[in-house]
């Protein structure tokens, strides 16, 4: 397979039309059967793979950087007689397991970011569903703050997975109907084992959707909800936005370079060496100087190449099991960009930068690889690059200066931003998670908010899990870089999923532990994977054929 | 594989001790290497299956019911150098992906039932661990209330699962690490990727356990917490326990009938017809006869006789997928039983069959079967026995009376006992799940406590799924019957796990939810599962064979 590439922009999108009207955008979901990353796969009926799903993001997050008078975002079908058909099956019966996987954690990602979005960033969406809106279909009307359903006696909402497909409404589906939705378990049980779904007057009352809407009263209704959502918003007036131009990005054989961002991956060592490289001296020195640089802002071109970097280490390098993670820099310029970022906060655009950063770490959280940090002289881990650290499954920190370098000794320190700028999708900081057990420790860090800490402090302290000086830090970093890339990939991906997500859980984490879990497991399982199973005999006109055993 | 049988009772048990003295019962692990359920499978070094687990099970139970006087129950281990050495890897290898799973879940399950000891009950465990605790050893410890670990250079504490094995700790190792210890995550991550684990102050440091002691402290500081523990206790001093007697129950090729529970196994259909009988006008009328009563009173012994249908269909019946829940009886009686567990909750006797019936409706909703409830006229689904139709996946009720029957309309009766002697392991009772979305029905139900409920008042509430009269019943349940047999049973199986559990997340919803489901995965998964995976390699002398990839 070709390389996949999450970056677009809307005039090369093949499958969404992105319109304005004032305070609201209307994003149309139009997808071009011939358009899919997967040869032969054609996406009929408005069904979607990965690649549909990267220009959603893509649309998602510019709505919010370079639109902020966009308050309403309606989310509607270019197709006559169907929403949007869910994943394309076809592809879900070729892929590989870890692009299934892949794919529908991506796909929930989105989710996330509309439903961010709608919370977060006075940028609500409402779907519009006219026609079937059918598994992921449903799924992604359900992202939305307030569902429309036309009722025309043909237009419904399904979630026909388990009884077509054998697997689950994985895309956060089943989760959503118990926990946003809050579906009475059996309704949802009725609902979830009928193909056809439920139309009309019946889907509101089992609270599928918020509202059922005649034909002839359609399009007056749906302005009229978008505009009522747009007045709830506090997006500012008159302002303009920030273009979000094109990465700087050089892909080598084994090597991707951004502006302040560099991989190499050492496919020997299957392990990913991803450094994030600090402000270089020029931060702006205010609120307009922020406006003026725009994408070029570091937190948000750090952030955007972090993620960028991230992804594709997901879904193109899947033998790379271990992400080690540095940074180079200044930590007062990190502190200087964090002082902004924490002053200026009511701005809307530093409060998009803010929340971008949030769902960045987040994705670091999910990513299905060991995440190792090196706190080495030279670094900048300091606050909101300190994340990384509490993000990572180790920490180890380099105590002392290192023999001919001229860097003094490595330092970490913490910053307002680690204290509620980003909460993991669990709802704590991950200081907050780190030290659930160790209500002291918490106290003692965000006392010592802005000092330089030692390895030695940090230790102490609990930041980081050890520190080496520098006649241990060689063979010990190279030991345990070797031992973590000799174990089950499968067994550390299933344990950091647990380690990761101490304390509470949320609808989010949810979809990603309990229901991803499930989804997982049957992505295993003969009665869907097999050759005889049903993702495979799907379309085939043989049926397929399910061992009747319960486990 | 022979039937595996739940019952036994302490003169044949083949790998447990029990002991007593005064409020201290001693229960030490001694496994016979040669007592497996699996033949050419041997027990060395403490390790188990789940034969080993069933007599724990029963211990736990009998030491509630049998033993009021005990207020600490002292976990010890038999052997020299070696407290628990966890499951037995051979049996993992051979054992079929269900007996795994459910092997698994009922570990779990016993390992809350000590926890629940520990927290409702005034019975203590405490763990007394001399030599290696690892894996399923230290999972064991952990669910007792503390941990006393021996300082003697060579006894410690380990989770080598992962790099040994490639599989997770999953009777609730992970979780309890993250939610009831509360280790530090990369700690944590640390300990589980360590063969040989942690010993001595260390595993204090990292809250692993709760105390070392030196060799020759060890029996008295042992004696000294064991009475420390048992002063906390509001066990009766002055009282005999009731015995636990064998069930009267007789297997037929399909049917097993027990004194109140019935079960008819239709193979063709790929179905468990369940039938819970009511009290037959033998309750007592207070509360010296309920213990005169003992194992005979009715909330009881069907308690223990639904308890056992279940574990029996669960692991020796894997093809029946579903299980009709039907009652019998007099709604009145089963009302009058509830008025005795609630009147007398505060004596022992009545507190732990109100904890066992808990326990028995947690099982119910934990077990991985498609649960429906037919409420018929002749039924008595009342109170505690209403609890089944809100475990149930969905209930269809009859309304109206059935031609030539002689009965009359069927009806349902909410008690006390539905609002709160019967939390899920969400922390929520089944109707506070059920009407998470409803408040109003929640109060609806609330208030119409006590009163006889039509079908058609049953399905106005939200009580019942549907209500059905005589003309649509036969051919509307038989279709929904059929049409559930024909779905995928591991589709069924993760929809289940997920509709089931809406709402709050607890521990114990963790180690089933989360936990179970990436364990359930990495036991399809080749790495572990396959003819060169882990498992199957273990012992074999070679090294298993890893793909590298990433999901």
């Amino acid at each position: 397979m070709k390389r996949i590439d999450f970056q677009t922009e809307p005039s090369r999108y093949r499958h969404w039309r992105l319109t304005f009207d004032g305070s609201v955008a209307t994003l149309t979901m139009d997808v071009d059967p011939d358009g899919s990353l997967f040869e032969g796969c054609e996406l009929k009926l408005n069904s979607y793979d990965l690649g549909v799903d990267i220009e959603l993001a893509d649309a998602v997050q510019r709505l919010r950087f370079e639109h902020p008078e966009v308050r309403t975002v309606v989310l509607r079908s270019g197709k006559e007689g169907v929403f949007c058909a869910g994943a394309n099956i076809r592809m879900l019966g070729r892929a590989s397991h870890g692009h299934k996987v892949n794919f529908c954690k991506f796909t929930n990602e989105t989710r996330l970011a509309i439903e961010d979005a709608s919370a977060n960033s006075g940028q609500r969406w409402l779907a519009a569903v006219s026609g079937s809106a059918a598994g992921g279909g449903y799924e992604l009307a359900v992202a939305a703050e307030h569902i429309m359903l036309i009722d025309d006696r043909r237009s419904g909402v399904a979630l026909p997975e388990m009884p077509l497909l054998a697997v689950l409404p994985a895309t956060g589906g089943l989760t959503r109907l118990t926990d946003k939705r809050m579906v009475r378990r059996d309704l949802a049980d009725v609902f979830c084992s009928t193909e056809e779904g439920v139309r009309g007057r019946r889907a509101v009352e089992w609270r599928l959707v918020d509202e059922v809407v005649p034909p002839s009263a359609w399009e007056a209704k749906l302005h009229e909800r978008a505009l009522q959502l747009a007045a709830l918003s506090d997006r500012p007036a008159d302002t303009r936005g920030i273009s979000l131009t094109p990465l700087q990005r050089v892909f080598g054989d084994d090597t991707i370079v951004y502006s302040h961002v560099r991989v190499t991956l050492d496919r020997a060592q299957r392990r990913a060496n991803l450094t994030v490289i600090g402000p270089q001296g020029d931060l702006p020195g205010d609120l307009a100087g922020v406006h003026a640089a725009g994408a070029a802002f570091w937190p948000l071109v750090m952030a955007r190449e972090l993620d960028d970097a991230i992804l594709h280490l997901r879904l193109n390098e899947p033998e790379l099991g271990l992400v080690v993670l540095r940074s180079e820099g200044d930590p007062a310029e990190v502190l200087a960009s964090d002082e902004l970022l924490e002053v200026h906060k009511d701005d809307w655009l530093v409060r998009e930068i803010r929340l971008y950063l949030k769902r960045v770490l987040k994705r670091i959280d999910l990513t299905s690889r060991s995440l190792i940090a090196l706190i080495e002289p030279g670094s900048c881990f300091a606050g909101t690059l300190a994340e990384l650290l509490f993000a990572a499954d180790r920490s180890v920190m380099f105590a002392g200066v290192r023999d001919g370098d001229n860097h003094g000794p490595a330092s970490l320190h913490l910053s307002d931003m680690n204290f509620g700028a980003y909460p993991m999708g669990n709802g704590l900081t991950r200081l907050a998670t780190r030290f659930l057990g160790e209500p002291d420790s918490f106290a003692e860090a965000r006392a010592r908010t802005g000092d330089t800490l030692s390895a030695d402090d940090a230790e102490a302290m609990g930041l980081v899990t050890f520190a080496l000086d520098e006649s241990d830090w060689v063979d010990e970093v190279r030991l345990m870089l070797e031992e973590r890339a000799s174990f089950s990939p499968d067994a550390l991906t299933a344990m950091e999923a647990n380690l990761r997500f101490a304390g509470p859980e949320t609808m989010e984490t949810r979809i990603f532990g309990r229901l991803t879990a499930w989804q997982n497991w049957i992505f295993q399982r003969p009665n869907a994977a097999g050759e005889e199973g049903s993702l495979k005999r799907y379309g085939s006109g043989q049926r397929p054929k399910f061992d009747p055993q319960r486990v």
